[in-house]
């Protein structure tokens, strides 16, 4: 198995075939060893993040798929704390598309002007660069059309599964009594069809869930929601 | 006659009857006493920018009279460097609205990984919200849309009035071997009518303007523009 890409929670290794499997890492982004999932720097390790995240993953994974919906999943080895995916072109360089149903996080740092901490937004939809250097900076609609990175087309459709996908995460969380606040997806298109399809993970590592008016830190939320 | 605003570039006065007065000062947008028409900090005093901020300003707002674009315009006064305006609510608490043909300036700072400096744009417009504290964060229509700034349809207008207004203003530059890379307007409401208008001024001060390669700054500008 050849190591393809060392990524900050997870390493990608070649399966051939145009597959590849992704090997899970108790690191999550964080900054000053304060965990948070807005952040681009790994923050600190925690034992069984890697594990915990890849259950969430499988659960939802499974359940888009049961809603028909196009992801890279093909299976996932929890005593492995693996998953094997289809192989895929990232968006651009890696986009990274936001849905949002709070003003927390960047969002709130941004707006802070027209809005408050926490104010319900109906899954607003929106896209960052991957760029450590940068910041992720926000990018809009017509920019990635100009900059030849997406066509308004393929936006729309991003945008659509976006609020589509965001949506069955948010109402199997509140079936526990979470409540989502952000979620950040990432987008490709399969390397032999060209479609696009929903590809990473979905987990703690990538949402910020509140219960009961309190943030929920990724191992617990798994305890919440699957335990 | 009242003074009802203090800004960074104009003072502004109250006349009644829906009519306000913008004097012009001798100060400009920069960082460290170097002159940036994306900056929010005034940098530096120039003796004779506002007179010649104006003089751009008057030729541009006729112009666009002459092709039946809505504007704050109402007269000028060279001699006291002042102009008389209709008097406007600004959009939300006040956004700048970029056109741009080459990826300079904020744009390419953000994108960078995505375009070479200076590549040519197609009137690429890019809202961005006045908020000198969290540095004029850019803002996508959904996003104005979901905080109530501006509706979609609203958005329309704005961006469509945008290449129009700045496709005007970059064909007569050139008219004169002067290249428009980027502008950046704003628009308000009629306080009578409610409708949609430029607002604010048209001069080198919100322009990057080149000439054979090299960057013109504002004085210089109004030189082989109307010298």
């Amino acid at each position: 198995m050849k190591l393809i890409y060392k990524g900050k929670t997870k390493d990608v290794y070649s399966l051939g075939e145009n597959e590849v499997l992704l090997k899970f890492k108790d690191d999550v982004t964080g900054t000053d060893g304060v965990f948070d999932p807005g952040a681009n720097t790994v923050g600190l390790t925690i034992e069984g993040v890697g594990k915990s995240g890849l259950r969430m993953t499988k659960h939802f994974f499974e359940l888009l798929e049961a809603n028909n919906i196009a992801t890279h999943y093909v299976s996932a080895d929890l005593n492995e704390v693996s998953m094997t995916v289809k192989e895929a072109d990232v968006l651009g360089k890696g986009l990274e598309v936001i849905c949002r149903y709070r003003a927390v996080g960047s969002f709130y740092r941004r707006y802070a002007a027209y809005c408050e901490e926490a104010q319900k937004l109906d899954a607003l939809v929106e896209v960052t660069i991957k760029d450590d250097e940068r910041g992720d900076p926000v990018i809009s609609e017509d920019t990635l059309a100009m900059l030849g990175i997406l066509t308004n087309d393929a936006y729309q459709e991003v945008k659509a599964l976006t609020q589509n996908i965001c949506g069955l995460i948010k109402s199997e969380l509140a079936k526990k009594g979470l409540d989502l606040y952000d979620i950040k997806l990432e987008f490709g298109r399969n390397k032999t069809t060209g479609e696009i399809m929903l590809i990473d993970e979905i987990s703690g590592g990538n949402m910020r869930v509140y219960k009961d008016g309190k943030y929920i830190v990724p191992l617990e939320l798994e305890r919440y929601f699957l335990g």
